[in-house]
């Protein structure tokens, strides 16, 4: 009989830097990072992870840290696993990896979370325009739920998942990813449409050797090359990566196509919770965490089953099977928006602009319930709040929609007759801690409201519960 | 004791045109189209609506009535209605209008539906330039659900709901309105980065004239005035309106803002079902149908609980609150897609790409199990398939994912080692009626396939086909 | 194209008697009673139904026709429907009639329902012994949903389904239901231990002319044998009947066993809503009504798929599929009991004993906030709370519970550090109609509280509420 | 800061015996047991269990040791605890305990459990004269998932819950168990209705020092007062214990009486999952297991929430909410049952028989899928299937149903007009081991099919199976 327990296959220790692990860390796709661990089709296995950014962010009421995060670092990942068939012949490029997530969850000793907004100047978000300050919300975990001290009044259960996880590209598909890449950075973002309303900059991030950690590989000649050459580990791809689809949770398989002998699967970023659209860019609530996986081989799958489009015959991504785990929330308030922006400007058809809308719709609303505009861009950030495309032809505007489930606050925030609550009924929730922006790019100022600009009122807000 | 049944407040009767119905509809947004009728809070009443197209597609096994289709003349509305509170006195602008949609279904008499490609000359849709020829398929409902004899196979339950509902727009808002649309429509597309993969074209919309239809506004100068200013009802807006969200179906509660005295509430596109994004653009099953609803006032309420965002007070969008009775599918078969198009070209952070490729993986995958591409893009436009926005801030790629219950088909289709049914185990599914594209627009060519274009393909299927 | 309308089978009118009606309906089971109709496998059909009671209930604040029913005339079904083949050929004993629930709701015109408790020596219920007075709810439906005046402060959505449904017994089944029942009927109640605590008197019902209605069968001799043989409807049985399962909703397959020759299919009690268990027997929310549905004959079915457990080889049940278009609640409040009755008694492995404590401690509980126990007793029959059995093993304790789905609820529930609302926050929902039991069985008086019987209280409150 | 890892009060470890344990075990319940641990409001803590049989059940495929097991010792459970609030002031008579499940699961090098028949000589179960045969299946954990080497062609996802869990009795309610249990046991079961039909023998099960392990009460006059007057542990009674609600999971709240000073909070014999009812008696899959708990304290909550009902005051049931973290599967089959036994007789709206007839028409359904009957009845007794209390009024047939989840079973199990697989569509799924039974009591033979008796069916498989 096999051994039930899970075989540990990646072991971390969180208070060690990610290259002084038993099995070392690694923070950039390539080919030649060699796998640190081995498992088989139908073995049981267990990969711990750290948090993404190895320890940055601490566990206090400063967001000091989150301002002066050093993000040529991210995301620490463990790994690569070579997969082999039951026999022990490794998996082959043009299979398929099905790696089943059988459970999950933050690591023994160690069950907290962060979510942040960063420095518009450094890593910045979907709103930074808005939200150009650093700012920080720490989350307990009280088993499957989780609370925040900087975001009182909400308790919701995480869809736990792995934000990022993926199989290693070979030298083809890293050469596409580099040149497509490279070239959009080199892009002036002046002509590039989105580039104005989406101020999530720069524009993509080409290979760095600064910062990069990778694994096995001894230092040297081999290091400095392949450092040059390693992907960055912020996008999705072909081989799926940081995806951060909130849903990949307990109970789903996911199939990878295989680029390299062995698949070379890692994995890491993982998130006790993330609202869809991970707004805030350090959105989801960040944790180190294990995993209990099996995997199976499909042999020739990727023509069997997933057919690439574009230049290359490596064009392809993941697909994956959920289960009936996730929480099932019956109640959800949803914000529409359409593809205008909040400056008025007309886009075609932009389903990231109508859901800017949407995501903006949302925080303007809750902030009338006692919850700072920063403390709801985190909120929604991390709780499972649904992002949908609704409408995506009906010429100019893209529909897009947000919910979020009502059961999840401790008040009533649906509208009613009888209004918001005011007065004594009005709580407060206070401010999550924040690092003022001292950068020199712009920032938005709502035209259609009287109020001053988000960061003045963020300021003003700041001020009022510094003097308690 | 108020009446039960509810008050049939729009009755049509879909063999008549759309000006000869008891309370003649409408196709235009514009302040000036008077209501046809009056309802009041608390009152049950009843609205009846044709289909967008005012009976222009018919049942049978041609898709030349597709190809030709007149959209100059979308969407017939029922409406507008005149809201009051329970004293009679209108709705104002700044309040919030709510309506609850307590029931709806197919016309009686009526019970089939219709969905769509279109021609790329003629409204084209999301996915245009990989399906250039007009196609139809006819579907039958079964009380909640439906199936087509054009696409055999899948049976599901319809979400039933309204594609357009919406309140009417102030001469301010339809200006901004105007404005915005035009200024985009006047832009050259090949500065319009989407514009070259999105092919759903032309850009906007301006107010035309032709094929307009204003209810009880008298022919004459007032007439020329208002069909020259009305805006078309193809896109969603800040009064809601073509939002074509596909769970605003029955216990829904939305929340629009109210622009003009009255408010003006219209309705119509009914949809048996729809996909999210609809994206073959004629994509839902279109329908007649019939809706059962209830208002309430909330005296104020825009400035209470919608925060504009924008140039203008009025730059604001409808909430809505949705029940615990939408059908609840628990197992998904999910396709991942990132911001590189079908040409490998890198995308920033672009939702709608992301989105249009998870759609192309998803017609690719399903094609393999006997449905021919069209129909799958079909299907995907009206079954109840979820579009999610899973990553919005992984420079330079967002990630869209596309979830479809698998339990909607009579076949397992989800990957497994033993791969796909082949020989007596695939079961073909024929094709849908087809008009072929003879216009001179550039097709997608999948350099990734040694296959021919989609075009050929299809022609090649039809061409097998015919010899049955 | 087959025409795609439901074909009508049976229609009523509400306001004709029972053998007036077009199709004249009948009130129990005999192989003898014609059929009113025939339908075809793959034939879309419309059945229509009266409500059980042919209108002896009124919509008013009485209670006195509650009180008064005549139930020697209920369940008056529409049927029997003859089902054949595509080809014609009818269903034959030893097949299955499979039936599809495609579409049903409330009659139009006649939108509204009512839940009862019958008067203890005139029916009584589940907990006659603690509700001995007769007592109404009218219930107004708006679509969906549903809300009475004699129950303020809940509203819910119903899961709408014919509370009988089933095929025509064969001479020798209908025999075997008389003997068996016509045996408990003469038992020595004292003997039989849940008739102790179960007070719903008689034990049983034999055939009973008085009262009988047999739709086409004409008067004379063979309606006096008819009549004198026929099964009364109130119990569920081998051919389906009477079971009042909450779930049999839209969306449902039910496979029927066949025992005559075309099936003869008869339904009615149609319910707008009903808590499992129905508890106040007249519990649910009584209606008239309309049903969409489809049939289809699986030849030999019963020996392919029921096996007969008993004397008879017609010893079966009908099994259900069950679809995802349910009314899907997230959260619930749960009250458990054991089987040990509300004396203190232990009841060996008694789920009905167990269930009925579970259903007294949920009256109990949800009475401190502002219902009357007989409003909450009402309301148990007929929203869609949840009766399990849990533990069925653990001797001497049976354990069942009653989950109640706390969104149906204006208030808040749930069990509170803070405590029950208490002064203005408590909110009096007054008292439905009622009519003495002015009989002379003893009635629970609760051992365990210092106050006076329920009927006592309930005076008390009637008093109360006169006073206003 | 409090410390974020949960605080170990009770560990065990499985290989030891109970009175070993660093906090030894208890199997019995009495106010007298003194507490091992002591936790305060707010504390996140965890509790580890040992297998109700303490180890008695062994991972082999002969079913000996459930033949032979020792119940007198059963179940073992972690506890007392002693609950405070933040103060440290105890828990009082009056108050309640509100206890939450915040995460639990197998213990970690334990993963893996049983299910079993008990012979009908020794433990028996709810069809024990269809089964009297002890069996057994053992079950393979793949994080939330399970399978059985001895029923193959399952998987499901465990509602992982303690099966028994409650507050300790006064001296006061233990004297009532004791009076009403010894008068059921020693009742002539002649003369229980229920006795004839529900085998699960005995009676009740008094009082017994033999096999009583009573944590740290030491060996002396007292310990054999307190083992004489302590209460077994099978029922589920007011204060908790063993109710077997499969539902009681992850993220579910429950309110518990409170008896003594400090509550003294037990539990144990933890179920990966369990079926509704439980059936076979060692029917869910047993494991040992650790639960994340906080507690709360409602100060005189039992007078504000829990009405007794009955001669004491302590005749009260304890309450509990539900989260939306259940799996919620989608599609089911139901199998009905009204209260007419196997034998053909007429029982009294027994809700009981009528589940009873229920399981024994789903286990002859499922036997026609490759499964033998003994598979079935112990699938039905672990897997998430669903007993609902349908009709509890319609004299005089109770109504029970039986739901099973489509998607557990890795072929279609619906019932189709194609019919049943056979030939070589048909797969064996063997049996599980068996030990015969070897006593004198009747055992049940089907008259209504010409095939003997199920065991001998069992034998005639085991004997095929023995040639191969």
């Amino acid at each position: 009989m096999p051994p039930r327990t899970p075989t540990p296959v990646v072991s971390v220790d969180p208070s060690k830097r990610p290259l002084n692990q038993k099995q070392p860390l690694h923070n950039r796709w390539h080919p030649d990072i060699p796998p640190v661990g081995e498992v088989k089709e139908g073995d049981l296995f267990r990969v711990e992870t750290i948090d993404w950014t190895a320890g940055q962010i601490k566990d206090n009421d400063s967001a000091e840290d989150m301002k002066k995060v050093d993000l040529t670092q991210v995301h620490y990942l463990s790994g690569p696993i070579r997969c082999c068939d039951e026999k022990g012949s490794p998996a082959k490029p043009g299979d398929i990896l099905t790696v089943e997530i059988l459970n999950l969850g933050p690591l023994a000793g160690d069950e907290w979370g962060f979510t942040g907004v960063f420095d518009r100047d450094n890593g910045g978000g979907f709103l930074t325009e808005h939200f150009p300050d650093a700012s920080k919300a720490i989350w307990d975990f009280d088993g499957i739920y989780c609370t925040s001290r900087h975001i009182p009044g909400v308790r919701f259960a995480g869809i736990t998942h792995p934000g990022l996880i993926g199989t290693a590209p070979s030298a083809e598909l890293l050469k596409i990813w580099n040149d497509r890449e490279i070239g959009l950075h080199d892009t002036d973002p002046a002509t590039v449409t989105l580039a104005k309303c989406l101020h999530t900059r720069p524009m993509a991030q080409p290979p760095n050797p600064t910062g990069a950690c990778l694994g096995k590989v001894p230092k040297g000649k081999d290091w400095e090359r392949i450092a040059a050459e390693a992907a960055r580990t912020i996008p999705g791809r072909e081989n799926g990566g940081n995806c951060d689809i909130k849903n990949l949770t307990r109970g789903c398989k996911v199939h990878f196509p295989v680029f390299v002998e062995g698949a070379n699967l890692s994995m890491g970023d993982m998130h006790f919770s993330q609202g869809d659209g991970e707004v805030s860019f350090c959105g989801a609530i960040e944790m180190s965490g294990w995993l209990e996986l099996k995997i199976s081989i499909i042999r020739g799958g990727m023509e069997e089953y997933l057919t690439p489009m574009g230049p290359s015959k490596l064009n392809v991504n993941p697909i994956f099977e959920i289960s009936p785990l996730q929480p099932a929330y019956s109640e959800w308030l949803v914000f529409e928006g359409v593809s205008v922006d909040e400056h008025g400007r007309q886009h075609y058809l932009d389903a990231s602009v109508a859901y800017k809308r949407a995501v903006l719709n949302c925080i303007d609303y809750l902030s009338k319930f006692g919850y700072s505009k920063r403390q709801v861009y985190m909120l929604l950030s991390c709780c499972p709040c649904e992002g949908r495309i609704s409408g995506i032809v009906d010429i100019p505007n893209a529909c897009a929609t947000l919910a979020i489930p009502t059961a999840i606050f401790d008040q009533d925030i649906r509208p009613k007759k009888t209004g918001l609550p005011v007065g004594p009924r009005l709580i407060s929730r206070g401010e999550a801690p924040t690092a003022k922006y001292d950068g020199t790019l712009e920032t938005f100022k709502n035209p259609a409201t009287s109020s001053s600009s988000v960061a003045e009122m963020a300021d003003a807000a700041a001020q009022i519960l510094s003097l308690k």
